[in-house]
């Protein structure tokens, strides 16, 4: 046999994490419930014990996002793999797609698009700005898009899209409607069958409680109907909507890929968590405390990169950083001081903001009060 | 605002696990250790505290995978996506593409390397045989592919095949060589560098003893030099290289997806059993125990598919189903009665075997006994 190189059998000792409050974008902290349950033991991915789990996780999706979607599964992978799902599956070589960019994710839905073959076209506002209906309106009659692309609550500039009424927009001019909802389910109003979207994702890190690792996505039958009209097999055999269905959907649960009971476990009990406190209240949690923590903020001398409060995201607030303060060096004392983690901004607003997530378990009036205190005493000491 | 729907507000009960031995051909069940590991609270992504972590993680699977690539990462998904990461990354339209078939993640190769634009050629011994290196040369001369694609470890037939002095082969052909070893890493010897190997990719559910969501990838410098001289940029953004390698590799750590800490943590778990065991005696332990396994199995009258006992994968056994048996029957039965969970065959040998997996942690002496035992039982009552 050939001899064995231990030139990288390095000794490590036990995984050790700090108690750090995760107050930045996401990941948030996970309820100790869905760590506690995600730790139960593996189980196949074709056990009759843990069908009945996937169903439940489908229901339960259908719910918080309030839609009776038939397609509603969740991607094992992270958020930015249901959205490539998303953007996979409804893109087809030569597509005209219309992406509505007011932030850096809109950015990557451009990005993603473009590298599945579509042409595509851009109606943009400046970072913290939404479009009005009317602006989207004019968008569909100048391009005729096939698809057209939005991010629900922008995560990169705090600034939460209304689209209500958009979907009947979109389909009067033939077109479907993906939203990104990655930074909102479970956290801000979302209405998938009411507002007429054929197409979100999100992630289980955020307003869900959960670690990164299996993330939702849910497609209406107008959605489904153009993957089934596809002339080009998805270039992605991992994140083939069709293939997926045949696993998660129906009687047969033939195998695809080997996913992950135990994600499954800790989203199934995140979901849990939501329906047991109600979405009616779990919406006006983070509503509560994030109008808490603005109302703080002024107490400081800080405002809000997004001036209207009606267009902020509840569980995440973008605070403008005053002239001479440099964001990364608060960021960095919050962490090794406080061992509360809020992000900076990037790209365009580098420097200009610092990203302050309430999200999900951590939307609690007891870490809002922590954050300011220590955000007033590094600034003011 | 608009009304709720509570229709999917469905009251569920907390999570309830059946006491499962897995012995089918993965999941196996995770060690202990490992689920306890996985449990931490979650951090960011980009957390100071977490990268080191990350550093680990590589280091671990360079020992495991004996190899010194720089490029060797955990991609946040199951084994078909790291599969799909190789595959997307080294197959450019119209590149030639010899895919070795001997089973069905060969033709899984295949079907990835068609939607990635390959022009496909394959080469093809029956289910259970593994091809000779004389065969592989004339496969290399006869098509003079850009990648030589072949599965090291045929979770579908049980064959192992060799692959000492196939990378020699390929380098000379001026070819790359891409190896599936999803079912031997940490269970089957397997020497990335001295082999010649330069892209492999694994899951973490099976010799690693991890739950599904974190797989192991690596490229070779040759392998990274054809992704760098691409004309046309790979699909996916979700599994480009060279996006995930800005958040791997270097000290600038770019955002590119949230990965999951906690898989993170389960997979550096996993890893340090092995760097804890030693791969020699990891490697001996499976083969013992898969020779305990045959060697009884002939004491109850039953067969391996795979008669070569040298092209036999230590970690899972394709056992012959007698003339006359239901093999779905037994292994629900071995499910119902015992809780033993093994796999059926599927396509060519659907219903002809059943596939036993003795996998990192239960590849122990108690689980063979008892397997057989039950198996006695159930076959000769």
């Amino acid at each position: 046999m050939t001899t064995i190189n231990n030139a990288h059998q390095q000794a490590v000792g036990q995984v050790s994490v700090p108690p750090r409050l995760l107050l930045g974008p996401g990941p948030s902290n996970a309820d100790p419930r869905v760590l506690q349950t995600m730790g139960m033991p593996t189980l196949s991915h074709l056990d009759p014990a843990f069908v009945p789990l996937m169903n439940d996780v489908q229901e339960l999706l259908r719910y918080t996002w309030q839609t009776d979607n038939e397609y509603t599964i969740a991607v094992s992978g992270t958020g930015t793999a249901a959205m490539e799902a998303a953007v996979a599956n409804l893109v087809e070589p030569g597509d005209v797609i219309l992406v509505g960019v007011i932030g850096y994710f809109g950015e990557r839905l451009v990005e993603m698009a473009v590298r599945y073959g579509a042409d595509v076209r851009i109606i943009e506002k400046p970072w913290g700005d939404v479009f009005t209906l009317d602006e989207l309106e004019a968008g569909l009659k100048a391009h005729n898009p096939a698809v057209l692309m939005l991010v629900h609550a922008e995560t990169s500039t705090g600034a939460l899209q209304p689209l209500a009424g958009v979907g009947d927009l979109c389909h009067a001019h033939n077109c479907l409607l993906l939203a990104d909802s990655v930074t909102s389910l479970g956290a801000a109003p979302l209405f998938v069958d009411e507002w007429g979207i054929d197409a979100a994702y999100s992630c289980s890190q955020k307003g869900l409680s959960c670690p990164p690792g299996a993330s939702p996505l849910t497609f209406s039958d107008r959605a489904m109907a153009k993957v089934n009209g596809r002339t080009h097999k998805v270039n992605s055999f991992y994140l083939d909507i069709t293939l997926l269905a045949k696993y998660w959907l129906g009687a047969a649960r033939g195998y695809h890929h080997t996913m992950s009971s135990n994600m499954i476990y800790a989203l199934r009990e995140g979901l849990r968590l939501v329906a047991e406190e109600g979405l009616e209240a779990r919406w006006q949690r983070h509503q509560t405390n994030a109008e808490l923590f603005w109302d703080g903020l002024a107490g400081i001398d800080l405002t809000c990169h997004v001036p209207d409060a009606a267009n902020r995201i509840p569980s995440l607030t973008t605070v403008a950083v005053p002239d001479g303060v440099d964001a990364g060096a608060v960021a960095k004392r919050l962490l090794r001081e406080y061992n509360i983690e809020v992000a900076g901004g990037f790209s365009k607003l580098a420097g200009k903001v610092w990203r302050v997530g309430l999200m999900g378990y951590n939307s609690r009036p007891e870490n809002v009060v922590l954050l300011l205190q220590a955000l007033e005493r590094i600034l003011h000491e």
